[in-house]
């Protein structure tokens, strides 16, 4: 028995020593370069996870939650679901005969862009509740999928799905790996999100917070589906976030990741609970590998929570500067 | 090194051998009777989970939805959250001096429960309004705790939080050693049950959806707050169930667990999905360890379900067959 603990503990020592080993040598977040943000991430990741250090925090209580547009993926030079929504104009046109002569379906259906944009957020939402209501749930889960497949992004021409920030899918991996829980707070649609956010960014649909208009259950032929009405449920966007967190998570996250005063009020929330935390902002500043925007930009607004982030210190990620690559087709 | 692995080997067999022998010997649901209910589950349960086999379903679409009142404690004379909402007429009374001499708020000072029923719904509805708004989450969380830790059950004289089903505990217990995600999907307050559930069901507040009222993020001297509001925000009962489901979890459940005509509808959408599918109703059958009611109650009302479950093959619980023991404290 003695000489069996002997080579057991050797054994041990030996794996403790190579884990050790590996820990150093492998950089979890390979595409940030060296300084103040990657520093903000890492000393904060391994406070909370250090057990018996005196900012751990349980595993249970890491949540994390990101916000999408212009944070996990580009949102230039439009929202990329209403580029979804343009699109699903075309299709649904020989069923809806009377947008031909009513804006803003004309303008979507002429491709001008500006004009849609003159109506407002107003013209916004109204395209958007047409072009997504009147299917079930599981339908628009398929033709956002089928989408997918073959839109592409008008300057780049890559897909949609590949419009997302490198470095930010290696954060994502980081904080999973160190016991946290990813969840996506965005004004995009809920159901929207779900049809790929798994695949994309690992984020399973149960994750995924996002605006959404009202469905209802119905037997359609015996059968139970779930309708999507045209009809607003909830925004999801600046003091509508930490509501719906507070609804969806039950828990106030501990770090939280965003690039657009409709972030603000997520942050503030996450900042404020008690105990270690870290509140990031996004800064597009990079207009050669991606777009530089910030304090005049509609699409991305960021002022207040610029503002804000400097008086606390919250971490601003200057893209140009942090980023070593932005979307991962710059690596092939 | 031969030695070295002759060792590791003869250890490691020993080892999956005696996982094995209790494998078999453990009964995963040592307070269920041997009979129909107990095999539907436990059936269900192999299939979903053993991998290689026809009808496997991997972990992440393991997701079972529990209701919470007469499914996973009892609901008896009255919702215990109504009993919460009673005392909390007697502490805030003071506050609120036009309560004296107004209904329901009188007959609740009183202690005069056939008045307030007298009021239906809508009385009821506006004694947790009244009762429930007005602070802020983390406030609300800390009274239903320190009302818990006191209040008792009217007839038991128990905590009201060990007026819980020992067979359903193990239930919760055996599926998530299956690899099962288990929610509560309850037409309870949301916050109220959050407070409490991941103690006495280890379910977290994030797999915690219910009803609610509407808060509103503000900042009170700088300070980042969620208020709650006295307007309803979603009713979680009935057609509202796959809703919230949908809503929150994104997923279809492969296993519904209800005990009333509320969850009718959750179980409907449960078990409408593909694949290997369990939708259980639980009887109220043992006047003697518990109560015995359906068709002719008003709380826990089971008609069209137990109907509904006759008709399609659903799983019904008959509590005084299928229980050895309803409630934990009888172990003692």
């Amino acid at each position: 028995m003695k000489r069996m603990r002997q080579i057991l503990l050797s054994l041990g020592f030996t794996l403790v020593f190579a884990a050790a080993a590996t820990a150093q040598t492998h950089d979890p977040l390979p595409s940030w370069n060296e300084g103040a943000s990657k520093k903000a991430i890492t000393q904060f990741v391994k406070a909370v996870s250090s057990a018996g250090g005196s900012r751990f925090v349980p595993p249970a209580e890491r949540i994390a939650v990101f916000d999408n547009d212009g944070t996990l993926w580009a949102e230039q030079p439009i929202y990329f679901q209403l580029a979804f929504a343009l699109d699903r104009v075309k299709v649904l046109v020989p069923m809806h005969p009377e947008w031909k002569d009513k804006q803003p379906f004309m303008a979507a259906l002429e491709g001008d862009l500006e004009a849609v944009m003159a109506g407002g957020e107003h013209a916004v939402v109204e395209l958007v509740m047409a072009t997504h209501a009147g299917t079930t749930t599981d339908e628009l889960s398929q033709i956002v999928k089928e989408w997918l497949a073959t839109a592409t992004h008008p300057k780049t021409g890559y897909p949609y799905t590949e419009m997302i920030y490198q470095p930010m899918l290696e954060l994502l991996g980081y904080l999973r790996a160190n016991g946290f829980k990813t969840y996506i707070v965005s004004g995009g649609g809920i159901e929207f999100m779900r049809a790929w956010t798994e695949e994309v960014y690992g984020i399973p649909p149960e994750q995924v917070i996002g605006s959404s208009i009202k469905t209802e259950f119905e037997l359609r032929d015996g059968v139970p589906t779930l309708v999507r009405l045209p009809e607003i449920n909830f925004i999801n966007d600046k003091a509508g976030k930490p509501v719906a967190i507070n609804q969806h998570i039950g828990r106030r996250p501990i770090a939280a990741f965003g690039n657009s005063d409709g972030d603000l009020q997520m942050l503030q929330w996450a900042a404020a609970g008690s105990g270690e935390r870290l509140a990031l902002l996004v800064h597009h500043t990079d207009a050669v590998r991606e777009w530089a925007y910030d304090r005049k930009s509609s699409i991305g607004h960021l002022e207040k929570a610029l503002d804000e982030a400097q008086a606390k210190g919250w971490t601003v990620v200057d893209m140009k500067r942090d980023w070593k690559i932005v979307f991962p087709f710059e690596k092939r």
